[in-house]
């Protein structure tokens, strides 16, 4: 097993896209009985998935989702509107099946596999002082890359933590630039008052720990949480193991967007982004990471909910690309172009 | 059996949407163990099929995905890459399973019923003639009506026909209004000259038969074509019983549409559009009929295929509608609001 702290020792441990595979799935997909490119977006689906999998028909046999949950000290601030105990109840409804994400996993057919980490110990308030020390990070970090299953071929990646859209705010405030009020919203429902609020406490943090970190750890030892740092780490495991990864919204994109610090932008190559979050930061990040995301239903609950409805869409796109007859072994006609 | 005729004659037999049933669906909503309103659009769709089902807690137990072929005589004038004979081949390929669409309805669990309609008779060429006449639009619409099994709990529509794009940029600018040019796109692949070259030929029809058609048949009956016209007569059977659609694309939206010429914008209350198309006529048409697309990814197939893939999320929105536990089953706080 590769240990995180090998990985940023040496980034050529980092997996690649196969070529060779991305070259017969372009070519599968100009066979195919449609005109070529009618399949728009699925086919650039399939063709991601191919290189990643290193296969011209590649398939999610193994597709897991892997949800982390953690507590947040800034909390204490009222950025939320629920409170912190929330994060293990839900964690709790995760368990015994009843939550938005236990069906998302069920219709598209993915292991879901719930992590809480230290629930007991939140995160220090980060407008007052680190939310915690690089040797917390590294530990989050290594039990997200732990998370990963052996025989992963897929995976989705989301998060529970009642007070995370602070972090995630501040992680782009400090990655991105502008103002924190451009990359702070609503959460699970504040008004304009809190959002306010909710800004001004994030422009504190930054006030204190500053912007631009071009380390990982150390970025994530200023906003936190230990959600997203296990995420980080689940992010880049799956990139050494040339695993394709599905991103859930606002805040799981900021938390594997924190890889862009130590590794630069191209570390979220196996990424996709599920779908645009209602948090207004997220598809200024999105942008910012040079992604576009696959789907667009108004969704901000977070628990990996868009990743695992968009696989559905992936699912769609390998089906089609797998299973459709080329215009030899059909018999039909090509275009007179 | 309800027959087309009967429902042209009184609209009354028409269903509406069932009220009691959105309400409960809704409290439903509003009680799942998420912040309200987070599943955005997926809360949208789980209501929309309760109360056109009738229920609660709705699902799709028989699924189908109807696909109508015919042919056109407007071909002649060369609209299309593809030669006409296509449409035969491909209806083979669908029999065969070799389709995108054979893959797309395995993969969202959808019967899928092709019906080809006279592809040895095309449709008249209708820059110079009228496409069929008003016997053979209802003996079309008709068997579209039938097609609709008698089980049927959800139906996507959706057509193959070389050419059949050329039909439905006529009826969107006899319908909606504006130059030809706005409404004509690439269909399979045309380059600018093709494009151009089909705008005229559409500009002659219009000067020919005219616009702003306040009855159905007469509109079907001067653009054509046959699957146009099933697809219609589909879509109002299904109105009649109560039952949610899914519409495919540019030319199954523009086929649908042809039903507010007689009966009015809301006869499409029932439907849901799939995806916004790339022909670039879709998403003025889908905004002229009020209704947002569920996806986008720019797809310009045809076959349902845009239909089926969006089925898939309506499957997600409907596991987690039914299937999601109430904050009182799981004993997880509520927010402070």
């Amino acid at each position: 097993m590769t240990t995180i702290s090998a990985l940023f020792q040496d980034a050529a441990l980092l997996a690649q896209s196969d070529e060779a595979s991305v070259t017969a799935a372009t070519d599968r997909q100009n066979q195919l009985t449609k005109p070529q490119g009618s399949l728009g977006r699925l086919e650039d689906i399939a063709i991601f998935m191919a290189g990643w999998q290193g296969v011209e028909k590649p398939a999610i046999s193994n597709g897991y989702c892997l949800v982390f949950a953690g507590n947040h000290g800034i909390t204490a601030k009222g950025v939320s509107l629920f409170p912190a105990e929330v994060t293990a109840q839900m964690v709790l409804n995760f368990e015994a099946g009843g939550a938005a994400i236990n069906q998302l996993c069920q219709a598209a057919d993915l292991s879901l596999k719930v992590t809480p980490i230290d629930l007991d110990k939140p995160t220090a308030d980060f407008s007052e002082t680190l939310a915690m020390s690089a040797d917390e990070v590294m530990e989050a970090m290594q039990i997200g890359a732990d998370a990963l299953p052996a025989d992963a071929d897929y995976v989705c990646f989301g998060e529970m933590g009642i007070g995370n859209t602070t972090s995630a705010a501040a992680i782009c405030t400090s990655q991105f630039g502008g103002k924190a009020a451009e990359w702070t919203g609503a959460g699970t429902g504040l008004d304009n008052e809190g959002i306010n609020k909710k800004a001004q406490i994030i422009e504190q943090a930054i006030a204190k720990h500053g912007t631009g970190f071009d380390d990982t750890i150390a970025l994530l030892s200023a906003y936190g949480g230990r959600e997203l740092a296990a995420i980080a780490g689940g992010v880049l495991a799956a990139r050494a193991r040339g695993i394709p990864v599905m991103l859930d919204g606002f805040i799981c994109t900021a938390a594997a967007a924190t890889l862009t610090a130590s590794f630069g932008k191209d570390v979220l190559d196996h990424c996709l982004v599920s779908h645009k979050s209602q948090e207004p930061g997220h598809i200024k990040m999105i942008d910012a990471l040079g992604k576009e995301p696959l789907v667009d239903m108004k969704m901000r609950l977070g628990e990996a909910s868009g990743a695992a409805l968009a696989t559905l869409i992936v699912r769609g796109a390998l089906a089609a690309h797998n299973g459709m007859a080329t215009f030899a072994e059909a018999g039909v006609s090509g275009s007179d172009d």
